[in-house]
Formats: structure tokens, C-alpha cells, sequence
């Protein structure tokens, strides 16, 4: 949602909802820029997940791009300059072309630095539209990865705490991995690159366009499932959000094919209860340092 | 190339070359602003290829970044405001972030309006690096999708008249249709919505980065091999590329798996003659107005 001008949830909060961690208010002072708070909470590796934070600057964008009836993404894409920290961000949008049935923008979301001075950590293109608009005709010929049942699945938070300590982001979900996506945690992975599972939030807040963003980015790294452990920051992720998805779990595949040069692409496709295909994603990513052995506690 | 100050290939000649028509000419009196003119020998539909359009904004930021020392673009992405027309342009390009390894840059691309004043037509994100810096480490786990050779694949050129006055850009380009994936141009579309094909240039002028920002977006549209016919403009084009491709054919494959609600993602891929994926995008882009039969000539 988009608070009321100056009034943000208290930063650092125990288990901060996805609203909440998202959650922007527009500046009475300057038209288009909106503040915002990063909780650490909803960290990996070395910043805050960069699902989270593009979600952040889609919530800023659909009130800016709202105004031409444009409030929902069809496309987005960010750019990830530097790790984000917890605290305080400016995210300034700007309205490129408000056209009929679509509208574009751009935003730069930025933190003070070290000498107080604004740090760009993303740059974002984005084109909005009106999913409730949108034809009935769908000639999808994907079909979503069969999968166990949720409670055939593995919860992500049964992780070890060494693993989770440096994901903290995956408290914040309810999120159960296919079984045979998992061997990467006991030190079996399987080789394909691919990581899927069910996905909702805790507080079983309904899935929208917004956490659609962040869920094509809320899934352990794809290299694990290759042996090779590590962080994995993102470059760039571009989400095509292509319905809004009915209520319930969204079924959620990540996949690497092309992990080279230090470079990894990861591709994630979304599918609400429905089966339709919601969203779809790809970000190229660093791949980890150096390959190293994972080894579970004993 | 970019061109000396002033100095542009002049519009209009018949059968431009890929380098004439993605040549900038940085301004001298304003840093990182390039002149170009579009090329109507490289339209299709209403306007100029976006693949084209892209790589001559792709090509004005390796020039602005390569001052960087990062002059090949690693990830790229283009959000289509409204169709370029043949004729001059004018690129803005920006450094956002010059990293140690990576330089990120923004980029507009407008053109005069009907009045004089500048109209947006693009604009772009992307990080760029060095392509010869990277590891040699190849993790793919992709493989090229099998196809006649070359001399057994339909030259697209053959393509009725009635087609090709619509998309001149097809006579710009060496492109070999694989024959499994032409049934849409007499009567009979697979209905898979995969089109693929050997592509090169007619004068041989080698692939490098920039020809694949191009190449990724320069076969005809998927919807075709759905029987489903018209103009397909891009809203977003998102290139990643992966490394510099040999001497030789590229091998470009794309695909459509989720046209839905008036729009469709489409995936490329270009394989180059060592079997290196060295490119990988995906597009959204507008799917046409309505279904309508396509008859191909008596």
C-alpha cells in the first residue's frame, strides 16, 4: 500500500509483513518521490533481497504510473548498482510516456552513504498497465512443472541456521521445496540447475502483481543445485507480470542453463492456483566466487 | 563504429550495411550525446527494427562506458516508447555507476516530432563489462537446437513480396529458416510457436556483441508459427550477452510459450559455430490485433 506522506512502519520490527517491508510514502515536499525503509529482515548475503527491493520501487511506480490508470507492471527491469543496506532509501520515479493502454517509467532508488550523501543502489525501467483490462484470450502453451503437494514439500526454513543466518529473507516466507530440489542441502545436488516449490507468506497475504516481483527472486540460488555455493548478486532482473494471480500458493521454478564466464542466468516462472503462468522472470547473476563444498551438519 | 564528429553514412543508400546503420557520431560539443539516422531499409511493421534501434543505442554506450574500459555490453534492456522512423537521432547516454568489473549506463533515444521538438523513442539500462576478461569456466548445461545446415534451410528473402515490403529489414540479412519452422508461410503453422534459423550478413561482416542485440530480435514474429498474423511490437527487449561470438553462422532459435491476455513474451537464443550460447533475451511484446488467416500467393 502507499502510506499516508511521512508515515513508515518501524524499521527493524520482528518478522515485518511483505506490506510493510515494501511499503512507500510519497514526499508532500516533491512531486514523485516517495521514502521508504529496507529491514534487514528481509536480507541475503551482503544487501537486502533484490526481489524485495524492486518490489519496493514497484510499489512507487504504481502510484506514480496509477495516475494515468496504469497500476500494475507488465514489465520491469532493475538494475542492482550496489548492495542495499536496512535503512532509510529515497526511490524518485518519473513518468516517461503515459500512453493509452500502457505506461512507462523509470525510478532510481538511493541510500545516504556513508558521508550522508544519496548512493544509487538501482535503476529501474518499467512499463504499467491495467491487468484487469487485459483480454480473456489465453493460447499459453507452457504448463506449470508437476510437483508434491505442499505438505509433501520441504519447508526452506528447516534449513540449517548456518544457512538461513545468511538468508534471513527466508523466515519471512513460507516457502516448501520440491524434494527433488533439495539434494543440494545434504550434499547431493542434482545437477540440472533447477529449484522450485510452493510459495506464500505467513500471514497468508494474498499474492498481487508486487509480490509477484519479489517472488521471482525469493528462491535459494540456482548454482547450489549445480555444487557451487556461494552468493549470487543479482545484475539485472527483469519480471513480465502477465495476470493478477488468484488467491492461494503460487507454484514457483527457478532454472539455470547457462552458467558461464562467472555469469549465471536465472530463469523463473510463476503459476498461481489457477495454473495460469503469472509471471515470468530472468536475472543475470554473478555466479559464486569459487566453487566450494557445502557440508551439512552432521 | 563510431564515427568521427559529424561524419554519418548517408540515409537513405540502398542496402546499408549494419555497421552504417548503427553508426553514432558523438557530439563535440556535448559529452555523451550521439547523433545517428535510421535506417527505413532495416523497418518492419510500422517502424524500425527494435533489435536495430537497440544496437545503436548499445553502440553509443559502448562508447560512453568504454571510457570505462567496459565497452561490451553484458545485459541490456530496451523499453519501446513509440516506433522510430527513418531519419536522424539523437542518443543521451549516462554513467550511472562505473564499477571495477561491471559499469552500469542509462540511455534515450528520441527523435524531432512533427513540430521540432525532441519525441522519446527508447530508453535503455545496461551493464557492461569485458567479454575477453571473463573466466573460460562453461558450466551450459543448454544445448543448440538441431537444424538442417544452412544450404538446406529456407533463405528468408524467398519470402512472398507481400511479406517482405512489410518487413525490409529481412532483406538486410543472410537468414536461413529452418524448414520445420516455415510451415506458417504456406497455410500451415506448426502451432508450437518456435521459428529458427541460420543468420549472417550478406557481406560477411563478422557477428560481435553488438550484431546479437540485433540478432536477437530480427526473425520473424513467433505468433506466425501460431497462425496467428500482424505486427508484434516490442514493449520490452532484455539481451544478455554471454561472450563474444566466432567468425561464422549464428544459430538463432525463438520461442513463444505464453501468449496470453494481448501479449507474449519471446525468447532467443543464438548459439555461434564453436556451440556457444552466446546470447540470450527475452521480449515483451504486443500480440496482434486479431486472428486473421494468412494466404499465402497462388
Amino acid at each position: 500500500m502507499t502510506r499516508e506522506p511521512g508515515v513508515l512502519p518501524r524499521p527493524g520490527a520482528q518478522g515485518t509483513s511483505f506490506d510493510d517491508a515494501t511499503a512507500v510514502a510519497p514526499r508532500r515536499t516533491e512531486e514523485s518521490v516517495f521514502d521508504a525503509v529496507l529491514d534487514g529482515g528481509w536480507a541475503v548475503g551482503a544487501g537486502i533481497n533484490g526481489g524485495l527491493v524492486a518490489a519496493v520501487v514497484a510499489r512507487a511506480l504504481s502510484a506514480e504510473l496509477g495516475r494515468s490508470g496504469h497500476r500494475d507492471p507488465l514489465a520491469l527491469s532493475a538494475y542492482f548498482l550496489s548492495p542495499c543496506r536496512p535503512g532509510p532509501a529515497t526511490v524518485r520515479t518519473e513518468t516517461v510516456r503515459a500512453g493509452r493502454g500502457l505506461s512507462t517509467g523509470a525510478a532510481v532508488l538511493s541510500q545516504p552513504g556513508e558521508d550522508g550523501a544519496a548512493v544509487e543502489r538501482l535503476r529501474v525501467l518499467a512499463s504499467y498497465g491495467d491487468l484487469g483490462a487485459l483480454t480473456d484470450e489465453v493460447r499459453t502453451t507452457a504448463t506449470p512443472p508437476p510437483m508434491p503437494g505442499p505438505d509433501e514439500c520441504v519447508p526452506a526454513d528447516q534449513a540449517p541456521a548456518t544457512f538461513l543466518d545468511r538468508a534471513p529473507v527466508i523466515r519471512r516466507l513460507d516457502l516448501r521445496l520440491d524434494p527433488a530440489t533439495v539434494g543440494w542441502a545434504v550434499g547431493q545436488p542434482s545437477g540440472v540447475g533447477t529449484i522450485r516449490g510452493w510459495f506464500r507468506l505467513p500471514d497468508r497475504r494474498e499474492p498481487d502483481p508486487l509480490l509477484l516481483v519479489f517472488a521471482a527472486d525469493a528462491l535459494p540460488p540456482t548454482p547450489f543445485d549445480l555444487g557451487i555455493f556461494g552468493w549470487v548478486p543479482t545484475v539485472e532482473l527483469t519480471v513480465h507480470v502477465r495476470a493478477r494471480p488468484v488467491a492461494g500458493w503460487l507454484r514457483v521454478s527457478h532454472t539455470t542453463r547457462n552458467l558461464a564466464g562467472g555469469f549465471l542466468e536465472e530463469d523463473a516462472e510463476i503459476w498461481d492456483e489457477a495454473g495460469r503462468l503469472v509471471a515470468q522472470s530472468r536475472q543475470l547473476a554473478r555466479a559464486p566466487g569459487a566453487a566450494h563444498t557445502y557440508t551439512p551438519p552432521a
